[in-house]
């Protein structure tokens, strides 16, 4: 069952909620209920803000509030730093009272046996009398970077978004999402921890995004659910409107048994997911690098028109590497046109070089321009539906990012870049190459997973 | 045909050069032969340095001579920064004036085409007159960071090695390897472009890396070759000594084309090649994070003695995605001995939590103490044979480094850490961890091919 549009709305309310009362505020520094108050400060979030705890007076220069009655407004959320049956006390009183939704952290629910299984029953019964929106139980809680509000107990101010919104089962697996997107010179838009999914659903957080008009690329992370075909059937939909990408771990018999015990949730044969995933055109990846890589390289590219690459290199060993990753996902290269190998031949005039995609420039010198000239042979090419030009650190070679900005532009074809060091000059090229809508990639490994995504979401697109 | 003990003794004082002449040095920083006398100040090589120039007195503040007949002693080592043709007839000269060895940068011999076949079998004739022993040509040159020499064109000084030793075929992914290395707080004892390979083979380096001392792990990155036969003979004999991992490209369809192109070689099939690499004791690799993951943990582990895999968390999400990594690599976990779940259940007395093989620990709390205490009670297990600890990044949680060396130094196993992040805390945790042996990772993809690494290895030794 998909939730309705009204709920939807009030989805919307909450990750967007401009005010937010926080339950089991507490002055231990090492407890939930105060890292949770130290991650709104943290995040900077601007709106009404109400700690609550029957006796203290003032948490962390905030004033405190004995009970969620006596909080001078309805509050749009409420997070939930109690214990597991406190929680449910607390569940029931939030509906009550008009709040939208909740963030529950507590575990101890369907993860740890038969007693946490009936508890979990009432949460869900407690949650229904109102249709509050529960994210969790058993969940780090949610970022949403768009309104600075980091409703996690990850203290930190959120890396701001560019379209990526992340689904997590796990809220590890999440966070190092997070750390990849980062390292990334990403952020993410909205981040939700998934935990037990008492209430909402993978395949409600689809929806949900598939309608949030900040996100354009929806990630998940999964483990296993016995909601498979709501899932599915939530991703099919939003895939018809933005790009859905889905790792699953778990697969292996080693880690199946932990997946149970982590999530409570069975998980289904590798094939008959990859399967369902090609069915309803949501983009398989593998690990988290993939993932990222993969939304990034959506996120920051425009859509795909064709899926003939070519490829410039002056480091001709990475470009064969490329070419395994780019083989394993199924693309292909472009043939040069004979002109394009005309105009080629003219510029490389004595230089002892084999003409061919992926094209070694490294013998016509590695000035920024020399290195543009060249690329635009490739990209002006109308076989060349996509250049993916690579560069290799060198203290005397600058890469000539500005000229890829500069063809992008010119010739409205997508450019991927891989730079093959995270150190000298990475930063500095990535700052010009990201904001202008060319993903730049430190390894070839991830450069093939960007590049596949996108011809993977083109696919889609296509009915392919 | 496998070098004499008398040649790889002279490829030794080559690699260990104590005077150094440079051919074809230049004033223009563009140029290679400006760019390895940069390499040669920039990495600090405190041997004697002779730029050679007909016309130059100075560059870089250094005294240049005429020629090489006019450098006061018989260098031990010749970086010839001349074209194709005069990189033939300088071989010729250093090898008569008793030169030990050159690095012979130039491109333009085999892989451009009959000619420079042709011009490649007068280089081979030229440095065999002599036993010469040539790098190159078409080669970025080598590294040796024991004795601080620099003999690439890629000017900088190179990070400290800790055992491990690179032969790469292709000069790019020999730096993404170097790239990849200082991202993990590593770096390489000695660096061997090696190029087209007309005099030293893949299995000369291998032979020599074997017999030097400085090297604990080989790692090889190659495209192709037509002497497969020898390189695996060498590989043999070398990982009866000390671990050998290679990482072979081209294996696509789409790439192989390219790779035959790039270094004139051919490739085998991928199932053959996998079937020599078992046959021989090597350890293989798929991609260059994959190689470097292995040859890292490889290099600070203590050898594994057993197989069997505890694991500790505070995160269960990234549990299950390292035990998909492990089982890919056909890895086990061990059973807790019932001493130890015991123990386990009286510690956790009260917390609600599944004890078991991953142990998530996160609801014992987080400090380091009592994750110490845990991760001893695991490390204590008889059936344990190696201790994984994984952390998620969060402010207020200090990961339990010091802790891990004392267990590895009192229990004398060997320990492996996840730290998942790059960022905060990863640095000053790997610097606690790395020199006292425990490899630190920031991804579990990255810390199962560094597991499965060292227990490959260990089953090399064990004729398994």
């Amino acid at each position: 069952m998909s939730l309705s549009k009204e709920l939807i709305q009030k989805l919307d309310q909450v990750m967007n909620a401009r005010s937010v009362a926080l339950l089991g505020a507490t002055d231990s520094p090492e407890r939930v209920g105060y890292q949770l108050l130290e991650s709104l400060i943290a995040g900077k979030y601007g709106g009404n803000l109400y700690p609550v705890h029957p006796r203290h007076k003032e948490l962390l220069g905030l004033k405190v509030y004995p009970s969620l009655a006596e909080i001078p407004e309805t509050v749009d959320l409420a997070l939930i730093a109690l214990n597991q049956q406190k929680t449910v006390e607390a569940v029931r009183e939030c509906g009550q009272r008009g709040v939208k939704g909740a963030v529950c952290v507590a575990g101890g629910f369907k993860e740890v046996g038969a007693e946490g299984k009936a508890l979990e029953k009432e949460l869900a019964a407690a949650a229904g009398e109102t249709d509050l929106m529960v994210i969790g139980p058993n969940t780090l809680g949610f970022f949403n970077s768009d309104i600075n509000l980091n409703a996690t107990f990850y203290p930190e101010q959120p890396p701001k978004g560019n379209g990526i919104s992340v689904i997590s089962q796990s809220g590890g697996v999440g966070r190092a999402i997070i750390e990849v997107l980062r390292d990334e010179g990403l952020g993410m838009n909205k981040w939700v921890g998934a935990g037990n999914r008492t209430v909402l659903e993978f395949s409600d957080y689809v929806d949900y995004l598939a309608e949030d008009k900040a996100t354009r690329v929806i990630v998940l992370f999964i483990e296993g659910t016995e909601k498979g075909r709501e899932l599915m059937d939530a991703c099919g939909r939003a895939a018809k409107r933005k790009p859905v990408l889905i790792y699953r771990a778990g697969n292996s018999e080693l880690a199946k048994q932990s997946a149970v015990t982590h999530t409570g949730s069975m998980i289904s044969s590798p094939k008959l997911f990859s399967d369902a995933c090609k069915q309803f055109g949501v983009i398989e990846a593998g690990s988290v690098p993939e993932l990222v890589s993969k939304a990034k390289a959506l996120s920051l590219c425009p859509p795909f028109k064709g899926e003939r690459i070519g490829i410039m290199t002056h480091t001709a060993g990475p470009s064969i590497t490329l070419l395994d990753g780019l083989a394993a996902a199924d693309c292909r290269l472009a043939e040069f046109t004979p002109q394009t190998m005309v105009r080629l031949q003219e510029m490389f005039h004595g230089v002892p070089v084999i003409l061919k995609n992926p094209l070694d420039a490294a013998a016509f010198g590695y000035s920024p321009e020399g290195y543009g000239q060249v690329a635009e042979m490739v990209m002006a090419d109308p076989n060349v539906d996509i250049l993916v030009v690579m560069h290799a650190l060198h203290k005397n070679w600058k890469f000539a990012a500005r000229e890829m900005v500069k063809l992008k532009d010119k010739y409205k074809k997508p450019v991927v870049a891989c730079y093959i060091s995270t150190q000298v000059g990475a930063e500095e090229n990535r700052q010009i190459l990201q904001p202008a809508g060319i993903p730049c990639f430190s390894s070839t490994e991830t450069a093939a997973w960007g590049i596949a995504g996108c011809i993977e979401a083109m696919r889609v697109n296509h009915g392919r």
